[in-house]
């Protein structure tokens, strides 16, 4: 088959739409009527009525439905840190997702302030308009203090996506690998490549899952406790996990292991790695657009499930999955936080939607019927 | 006739739709093509093109039309400092406004942040994803400040409503009614009740028309150059205005003037006052809902021209005459700033729409066909 140029082809469809989103009225402006109780006078009976019962926005204003994506730029899909302006179309898709999938008026707002406590203002400070808020697209290690930040200070839910969307998802997928493996996947040796934003979130969700031995890599190999160039989270994370203390490269890690999950970049599994991996490995590799490895090549050199980040191979491992279900069941029960019992309820009934795993299904599509609904019934 | 209530209408109106704003996406998801360009992986190639080249945004992204209304809740309507939340519904009103008349994507803000620094550090770093800045029910004199200031840093156009959309309105319906008296505008004394937001903008935009003969009065009554109380931008006004240096209250301010222009509260002419004017006065009550003297009284007391705030009277001065128009333009034409010569072009504009100007059509209603497009092209 002849691969699609969706590079090309998204340039066009860009340049033709001038902006993904609208805005539309719900109400028309015709007669005298229409502007006298969209507008002044009749607006300010609801302005008196919020004044005295703010919380009555949900009732009244667009709050009820409305959740923020934001992103400074610092860290865009496989891109880097280009910006806020260079962001905004990733932004603007992300909300597209949110209406067509789960009904939400998600609405882009790309920071031109980069430090954590300039984005924490400026977060607080446009809360008021919104349900719920998405971050996204925000270099490790501010976004964990930005998100911490957030959740402790605003009173409505605020979910950094790059994070727990996809450790939800993978956790999901994993449920789902381990029975098709025939292992219990608590006792699954897990391998995690790369200790950015995502690579934390999905540690710390599959030990909240009850996986015990998890092994971090990042750039210079097996984070473990005692590594002398460890500070901030990754000597945070070295406490927790890596039991049996191993050091050194990859290869270190992943002899013997069950699963590994790749967050990290193009090529960094090898099919040697996956050939010492212990009998039906699990790989899944989630660098966008190209993989850590290609999933031709984790098949050849032994493994028998492979996910990847990609439409174009069985098992997309998609925070599509989860994302809008998650915002659209809290929007609609006033849920302030979103807590990591809701990620492994959230885990848990994405890989039930699968009744019978197989090594081509343990994630179901993102066109699910019923998904957004089914993710929704458990943020609660 | 019976009034209607229009506040038990626009409750009823308001929690029927729960939000009057509604974020739609132009594009589909339906098909892996439309996900795949839609969004990752397709969107990083319009993404990489505008961290090379950022202008462009107004060609792939909703930049090109989309105004932020933005409010802190300080000055709401008549309503006073009622706060973010209780703002938000006349926020989303002109939105409605914006899209309905110029099919501009207006996205309301409210701020939970209320001194000058904070909300321009706010509002710039919010900025990126919007095509211009709409400032709307901030209090006097910190609106001021916080208009200079992000006109000033900011590459796009930034506009605050009350004070500028008042001026262009006003000056318009000046224009025609000044007419319909048959005196020459320039040569008007003027009296300007009222040294808030819209008193100040109304008399710079007076004086930046030519008229040469401006008195603003305050709650404490006329403004002149040497009272004692007089500081920041009131003594300002004192300096440029009042050329006879009269003292002293309303009455003493309006008695042989030809036109006074009420944007203060209820009830502050009386008409004693309207009597004490030149002969064939105009009088503007813009108050909203209660004007500072109704017309039917400042008609008994003399006066041949009145124009009011209100719908349901001949001669509404109302914003919404000018400000889609003037983003309208601003944005098709990548517009940095709206000047002054601006806001004149647009009050002679919207004034000559009116062929032949009578007592009971000095400006056209805001349903005129054609009114965006004609505000729109003098906005160059």
């Amino acid at each position: 088959m002849v691969k699609k140029d969706y590079g090309k082809m998204a340039m066009a469809l860009h340049k033709k739409l001038k902006g993904k989103l609208e805005i539309v009225s719900k109400g028309k402006l015709i007669t005298r009527d229409d502007w006298s109780t969209m507008y002044s006078p009749g607006v300010g009976a609801v302005s008196s009525h919020l004044a005295k019962f703010p919380k009555d926005a949900r009732e009244y204003t667009m709050k009820r439905n409305s959740v923020a994506v934001i992103s400074d730029g610092t860290a865009v899909l496989g891109l880097g840190n280009i910006g806020p302006i260079a962001a905004l179309p990733v932004m603007e898709g992300k909300c597209a997702i949110l209406k067509e999938m789960a009904n939400i008026d998600g609405f882009p707002i790309v920071l031109d302030v980069h430090d954590v406590e300039g984005i924490v203002q400026a977060v607080k400070a446009i809360a008021p308009t919104f349900g719920a808020i998405n971050l996204e697209d925000i270099a490790a290690p501010q976004c964990f203090q930005i998100e911490e930040r957030l959740k402790a200070e605003l009173d409505i839910p605020v979910m950094h996506d790059d994070q727990h969307g996809t450790a939800m998802v993978v956790l999901a997928g994993l449920i789902n690998a381990s029975k098709v493996v025939k292992k219990d996947m608590t006792s699954l040796k897990v391998v995690v490549i790369g200790a950015g934003a995502a690579g934390r979130a999905v540690t710390l969700l599959l030990l909240k899952a009850g996986i015990t031995n998890v092994i971090v890599t990042d750039s210079k190999g097996i984070i473990y406790k005692g590594r002398k160039d460890l500070a901030g989270y990754k000597r945070d994370l070295a406490e927790i996990t890596n039991p049996e203390k191993i050091q050194g490269d990859v290869m270190n890690a992943i002899t013997g292991a069950d699963a590994v999950v790749g967050v990290s970049g193009p090529g960094t599994i090898a099919q040697a790695h996956v050939t010492a991996m212990a009998e039906r490995a699990i790989v899944f590799g989630l660098a966008n657009p190209v993989p850590e490895i290609m999933p031709e090549d984790a098949k050849f050199a032994g493994a028998m499930v492979v996910a990847t980040g990609r439409s174009d191979y069985p098992n997309q491992i998609n925070n599509s999955l989860a994302f809008p279900g998650v915002f659209r069941g809290a929007l609609d029960r006033g849920i302030n936080h979103i807590t990591d019992d809701m990620k492994l309820a959230v885990a848990k009934k994405l890989a039930g939607l699968i009744k019978k795993p197989t090594a081509d299904m343990v994630i179901p599509p993102v066109m699910t019927p019923g998904l957004v609904k089914a993710v929704a019934s458990v943020i609660k």
